[in-house]
């Protein structure tokens, strides 16, 4: 059984556009979902708690009556982490180690200069005070998820982190608990949707009010990060996830055909790409994809990935090949390729990059110890992998000498009158010297 | 002739009260407004040029035909430049360089380590392609804004920087021009509002599309901001400007008066707040702004920006006084007391800190060197002045040696089946040794 995908070359004469057909995506938030959202929000920012234990009884199909019920204690944290089993707990702990130990090197520090005339300049850097991860909850809750989003806010020197994560029906992933323990989250609540967003950005009587949310989410999550945004610091709005594979023709084509099943099986929305100057190399994955396809558990999601989403390109050199990468600005990028080395410097968008043959995406979305939080959608355009920076914010510092005060006071006096701004300019002239 | 300014203890019962009334602010973005900017980025998106001819003929009352007549020269920024007055030309021209060199000392390079088994980590840091610089036009087009939203993303290394002004009524600012020019700036649109970010966002025939979009503007300019993030990068979105000048009463009330004049004379919604511990104090800096005010230009503007919005707050300590820095999180901070460096490790939440009696606020605004685009309304909590950050991005960096993903391999393969993810387990184990 072989199943459709889209085929064709970059030297095609309609290549351009079959890239935009291939990359054209945009979440869908109409009216409706904005007005429902909009709702929601205003909803939780008035009546708080009883709000949020209504909405919640609503759309998770739960039956609680305050909010103990929607909290999670430390202890059962810990017990989750506890009890799995020892070859999951360990797997768990070394991921949350490297991870914690590769973004250590993400930390930036404060920093400041004087110069001659005694005035110091610089910049203070400083943790979040609290910050809201959302874990979107059935059948997306991932528990390395937790790790990726917590860990880089306590690397951070955050003190609070307040997860939520929707327990639709009541129930509870284990493992998604016993990651928040291994992350350092320091309170749960069993919340989700715009309601979750609205009570991280405003508090309730009993939820936090947070500085910043971070965390993936269907549209209403999405659209409700955007409408909060500027009460709190939002990260990205992810759209589905993809992969671009380049390989020279020379990686088993088996290893290739599950790396694009790895991101395809994710959801139906999700895209897989694999570029190759090596034509028969295409025809051999192809193969590949279609014997492989039979034998996975998520067959019916990734072929339907794979027919909408996906693509097998034919490129005509590595400069072609290149020039795909930085059209794509791909979350993932895999240079399964001889020297990835060498093809570095000329690659100037993408979430982020696994290179060589044995560097599996997978390997990075679990445990090499970098994010898996990537911008999606061509977004790494203008952002960047989920990091310790997300979590710090800066001050500027400015202490001027009387020398220096009355140098810098002539210039900003002249510039402030430029701009009619009398009130800047006596202010800067009182620190003149006579 | 005396002004009523608010006046409150935080010794007093209310005065938690008293701080959540001064504080609150919220931009009103009502469904009109959305919708009017939503069928303008529409428009745009849909009929590029002509729409923004139409849109630009319109609502700033121009009468051009061709995009040609939208876009200003090199040459004529340079023209700008060196037709200034010669003090205004220097003061530009060193502001600009003392802005750019503090700038310098936020370019972040990328890194990397190699672990034991031979696996690469790291992050690699690049330019944006393209940016976009929103500068508004009319009373408030600074040619310092110019410079701060400029020279950051210059520095950075972005190879493209597309400025839009507008020109209400085809008046044209040479000062903005000249900051232009002096900065950096690849190409100038004189266009504005809703249909300028939307050209930005998605590009039309004749203006390019970006990466990100930078720079302050009204209600509309922040809709559409807002709305087309996703799509773009965009900075905050920005609310009024305001100060917090906190004095132990041992300088000159009069400089004191009139740094809160250099906030209150931006607009009626400008705050400026006075906290000290020395009740003296309060009355004589009170005086001196009834003394001073009748000689500003702006008389009128700062009587009701201090009237409506501004505060002289007496503080029980010096303790008392950082809480309240802490609750404000202000923009701008004047710490006009004797050690000002010992105030620093307390405080948490700051745009910028101007520290000392002669670091009046406005040379910071000028030409000091950092930059004056920075978080208003509380978000210094969870955002930072404008930066070569802003206009970097980051790659993840992953090169496994074959050790290291087969031990890897193993870790994934776990966690990978914990979360019923089997195509990224089998990916992941075809790369672990037997």
């Amino acid at each position: 059984m072989t199943i459709e995908i889209r085929r064709f070359s970059s030297a095609q004469p309609d290549y351009a556009q079959q890239m935009d057909t291939l990359l054209s995506w945009e979440a869908v938030s109409d009216a409706q979902v904005q007005k429902t959202v909009s709702d929601i929000v205003f909803d939780i920012r008035t009546r708080g708690d009883a709000a949020l234990i209504e909405y919640t009884n609503k759309f998770d199909r739960m039956n609680v009556s305050s909010m103990a019920q929607l909290e999670l204690s430390q202890e059962q944290l810990q017990k989750a982490l506890d009890e799995l089993p020892a070859e999951r707990r360990e797997a768990l702990l070394l991921a949350a180690e490297r991870v914690r130990s590769y973004h250590e090197k993400q930390k930036q520090d404060s920093w400041d200069y004087t110069e001659a005339d005694g005035t110091l300049l610089g910049q203070k850097v400083t943790p979040m005070d609290r910050v809201g991860i959302y874990v979107p909850g059935g059948k997306a809750a991932y528990p390395s998820s937790v790790l990726m989003n917590a860990i880089p806010a306590h690397v951070a020197g955050v003190q609070e982190i307040i997860m939520v994560v929707p327990t639709p029906d009541g129930e509870l992933n284990q493992l998604v608990l016993a990651a928040a323990a291994a992350a350092g989250v320091s309170r749960v609540f069993t919340v989700g949707g715009a309601q979750a967003v609205a009570a991280l950005a405003y508090g309730t009587e009993t939820v936090p009010g947070v500085d910043k949310i971070v965390g993936p989410g269907n549209i209403y999550v999405a659209t409700a990060k955007r409408m909060v945004f500027g009460q709190v610091g939002i990260d990205m709005i992810a759209g589905p996830s993809e992969i671009l594979v380049v390989c020279d023709g020379k990686t088993d084509p088996d290893w290739i055909a599950m790396d694009l099943f790895s991101q395809a099986e994710h959801d139906e929305d999700a895209q897989s790409i694999l570029v190759s100057t090596d034509a028969d190399f295409l025809d051999a994955v192809k193969a590949s994809i279609d014997k492989l396809l039979p034998t996975m558990e998520r067959a019916d999601i990734i072929r339907t990935s794979l027919t909408e989403r996906g693509a097998l390109i034919h490129a005509q050199s590595d400069v072609d090949a290149i020039a795909i990468i930085n059209r794509i600005a791909p979350e993932h990028l895999e240079l399964s390729v001889e020297d990835p080395q060498a093809w570095l410097p000329a690659i100037r968008h993408a979430g982020a990059i696994f290179m060589g043959r044995y560097t599996a995406e997978a390997l990075g979305d679990y445990c090499a110890g970098p994010n898996h939080v990537l911008p999606t959608s061509g977004t790494a355009r203008f952002s960047s992998p989920l990091g310790v920076y997300d979590f710090q914010k800066r001050s500027s510092l400015i202490m001027c000498s009387a020398d220096g005060a009355s140098e810098l006071g002539k210039t900003a006096s002249v510039l402030a009158r430029g701009e009619f701004l009398t009130a800047h300019a006596r202010s800067a002239e009182y620190r003149i010297k006579d």
